[in-house]
């Protein structure tokens, strides 16, 4: 352990509507430390360039109105180090008399901290490299949830419940492409806010199952006929049977078609051609399709206040560890058995290695294959991260 | 007049986020009156095919539920009526002793009860047809604003915020294409929740000032060059120097390129397109698009409180104007001369002649030509409608 409180800083991946709220308690807490705390501008490309601010004199004013803001307030980066860029990173780290590394961010920048750490070890510097996690995806593993997707998830709930009485205003199908190259959790949480069986989304799609184009369209028109419209949420990373995705399928076909004259390309490719099928395929004349885009991450204003304190209480919970442990880790959240009793979280440590480049799929008791829907079981595990500040809706027909 | 208390509500047009607002203050106050309340559902269709329901035996608990659901809870329609359809219209409502027709709805509504009002003078019944507005559009005439723009204006203000960080956070350029086929309001409202000169959206652009692609792209790469990013915010309606819809003139000249194989469509067409066009020409590797969706007017949870206020309070006050005036008419709200004095709302009386089938646009002084985009003027005018339950935000970087 190093004698000095110089620490730092930094935010990696995508950002999310809560990753501030992390970053505003390990400066809440290694304040009370005495430590004088670097923060580097743009994850670990700060580092590298020498973007440093000194995030003491930050005012709790300003800190308060920050923890609220989407987006990291000290700028991210998609840079995904390698054992060179480590290494630097090291040699900067050292000589900057830095002790702590607390690195916020998904399973890539774990990793990062995770050679980090290594190499301090193997030259005798005593460097703890903690990493805060945030995803959006949920897809970290021996983590029950991640800090980020309360958050997301309530404004993908929020979204769907919407649509849900706007489809029924004006029937039709919709279909919603929700962010989810590999973990289908953001697209399952399309279903928090039904209320009643005829609710939408009636149909769910996502990455762990493979996509079939000819059931999709049956079970469409199955719930259609029940209930004269049918919402349907599906995850942009659907696959088929061979695993490979399926918005890569219909680029090839369409490339086909236009004998390589023309490529598909795109944010709206998917829910498009999805959307022409049913139209052609099963004469419905009402069909939509809408791909959710960033403001799955970073909406202003649909924090979920249950996500908002995990991520700041993580951020703090990272830092008493860190006291204990002198040595480097994950923070984490204890993975639940039950979802049925009170809820409550407990932080937990976590290996580097056995968080670092992992990723968490949905467990499949969340998924009913038959329905093409969640389970109960999955309800009971999400709702109560997206807290409860949303109307309570009702309606006429 | 008519001497019996049966009236008639029905919905039209897309649904808006606080129009069951208007459906709840009209139903509250005429119980008040003792009327027998019909509510049809699907707008105008559901009174030819007689879906009809009795509103009065909807509990108050219920109601308050209601008011507060995105969504038409009578059910919309797409139904235009021609003069033989508004004509069945009246034969219906005249059967079932109806007094009073109110219709809440955009100007194809007006439009309707325009006509239906003439057959009934022309046929001496006495049938008040009162248009109750709603649009997220904001697009009638001699109204200061509509109910249910304030609520999309809101959501599309935190949207944008939102992704303001999001890009500081990952530097790029990012375009948003919003709602709105001839007036740029919405569109506009993008840039309501700017704090500091430099947050986006940087650029709007909209239906009512000639789009023009090289003009676009040299003021991305201005503003890029300038802060390291750029937000945009563009309508989907954007149109050319020759008023052609800028979508149509992608669509062409793919449809060529092609040789008519192929034809471009779907949601993204636009975004995705321009998204191209910078990434190739201005060789700037991080841009992105998103289509914003069907969630501007549906969202759950966004609806500003002033909207939600003033879309019960006009439903009312429609019902306070048909006892007066006993005759037809568009309830409205009066245009402000002033923005900068303490806001407030007063209902007015338009004729239905005066409001069916127009269009209202942009003013000219709520938008910089040379800046591309919205003046101060605009600010002040727009800033009220959207209420105060947003966090307030801010950033490190």
């Amino acid at each position: 352990m190093s004698n000095n409180n110089n620490i730092l800083i930094a935010q990696g991946g995508g950002p999310t509507n809560v990753i501030n709220q992390s970053l505003v308690g390990i400066i809440a807490s290694e304040k009370k430390n005495n430590s004088r705390i670097f923060g580097s501008v743009n994850g670990v490309n700060g580092i590298i360039n020498n973007k440093f601010k000194i995030l003491n004199k930050i005012s709790n004013k300003n800190l308060q109105l920050i923890k609220n803001t989407p987006g990291a307030a000290l700028g991210s980066t998609r840079d995904k180090p390698d054992a060179n860029y480590c290494k630097e990173i090291y040699h900067i780290l050292k000589k900057k008399k830095i002790s702590k590394f607390y690195y916020i961010g998904g399973n890539d920048s774990s990793d990062s901290l995770r050679i980090i750490s290594k190499f301090s070890s193997e030259m005798n510097y005593n460097l703890q490299c903690i990493h805060v996690p945030k995803t959006i995806d949920n897809d970290l593993v021996f983590n029950d949830h991640t800090p980020g997707f309360g958050s997301a998830a309530k404004y993908v709930a929020q979204l769907f419940s919407g649509i849900n009485y706007d489809v029924k205003s004006l029937p039709g199908v919709y279909i919603g492409v929700v962010m989810g190259r590999h973990a289908g959790y953001l697209t399952a949480a399309s279903s928090l806010l039904r209320n009643k069986a005829s609710d939408g989304p009636h149909l769910i799609f996502i990455p762990e199952f493979p996509f079939n184009l000819e059931t999709f369209k049956n079970n469409i028109k199955k719930i259609f006929k029940n209930y004269g419209r049918c919402v349907v949420a599906v995850s942009e990373g659907i696959q088929n049977k061979q695993k490979e995705l399926f918005t890569e399928t219909i680029k090839k076909s369409n490339e086909y078609d236009a004998h390589g004259n023309i490529q598909l390309s795109g944010s709206g490719i998917l829910g498009d051609f999805l959307a022409n099928e049913i139209k052609s395929s099963l004469k419905i004349s009402r069909v939509r399709s809408d791909t959710l885009g960033y403001s799955q991450r970073s909406f202003l204003g649909s924090a979920s206040e249950v996500d908002q304190k995990e991520a700041f209480d993580i951020g703090c919970a990272a830092v008493k560890f860190s006291k204990k442990l002198r040595k480097s880790f994950s923070v984490g959240i204890e993975e639940r058995k039950i979802f049925t009793k009170r809820y409550e979280v407990k932080f937990i440590v976590n290996k580097l290695d056995d968080i670092a480049g992992k990723t968490k799929v949905m467990h499949h008791s969340f998924y009913d294959q038959k329905k093409f829907n969640v389970t109960n079981k999955f309800l009971n595990y999400c709702k109560p991260l997206i807290g409860k500040n949303f109307p309570h809706t009702s309606s006429i027909i």
